[in-house]
């Protein structure tokens, strides 16, 4: 690990199965970015990568659910962490609520978001989403930490090895 | 807590002193939803109230730093969490790096970034930062998570009792 990444991991986060919807085409994501942005209206801001096969399905669709994992679910944040473009919601049981993007079974908890705006951030968009419904299915576990993943995601190819200048 | 605050405590955060700078005009504030945007360029996303005293600061200095507080620094996090509009940092001790925001030496570890964008979202605004420097201070601590905090920033009367319909 390069001393940015080290950096990097000292930044609190969760981990997140995102579900995206456009009429009957559905999927799902692995993703730590996610934060609540504000308190009225209830947004939370999620990053993307702009090149990820699920970021056309959310933005054909504009609504999209978080799914809070849990401490252990390592399982569940490496398939959903895979690139492949087939349709990895197959194996997992999920439901639907308002939007329509699926809601995982097993998670901690989820929120259904309205895609409201979206932003340009480097490689990866913005998507502030209104908060619309949610609920908490395990008031028991702990939420799976980002860290807890180690380089699941391959992160540790991504950082530079400086900064680059002012 | 209501059921919509207990639900959003499922979000993985952590907890920093977000230092601003302007001239010779300086001061921080205590946040949470900060999280990483993009790789290339390294880029943080930060949600700030648009309200808030340090936001003018921000917003005409066009720097500030994010420094990552330790479990137990809740002396901190209350200090720089007051509403005050007065000079905060006096009773702490920081340098300056790069962009001149303050640079807390009881940090686990601090970035500095330069602000490159900032987008609405409700009553907030995501300011982006492209991250110039950084450093681990303390590489043995852990850091803070939001949720140690408990109602130390008055959010329990912040979250609507009900989800707005679609």
């Amino acid at each position: 690990m390069n001393s940015i990444q080290d950096l990097f991991q000292r930044l609190t986060l969760g981990v997140y199965v995102i579900g995206v919807v456009n009429g009957e085409t559905r999927n799902a994501f692995t993703a730590a970015c996610v934060m609540q942005a504000s308190y009225d209206p209830l947004l939370l801001a999620l990053s993307i990568n702009r090149l990820h096969s699920c970021y056309g399905t959310l933005r054909r669709g504009q609504a999209f659910s978080v799914n809070v994992l849990k401490t252990g679910q390592l399982d569940l944040a490496a398939h959903y962490g895979r690139p492949a473009r087939d349709d990895k919601l197959a194996s997992t049981s999920w439901m639907t609520g308002i939007t329509g993007a699926p809601l995982l079974r097993a998670a901690l908890a989820w929120f259904e978001c309205e895609a409201v705006a979206e932003y340009p951030a480097g490689d990866h968009v913005l998507v502030v989403g209104k908060v619309i419904g949610g609920e908490v299915l395990d008031s028991v576990a702990e939420p799976m930490s980002y860290r807890e993943t180690g380089d699941l995601d391959g992160a540790s190819t991504l950082y530079p090895a400086r900064f680059e200048p002012k």
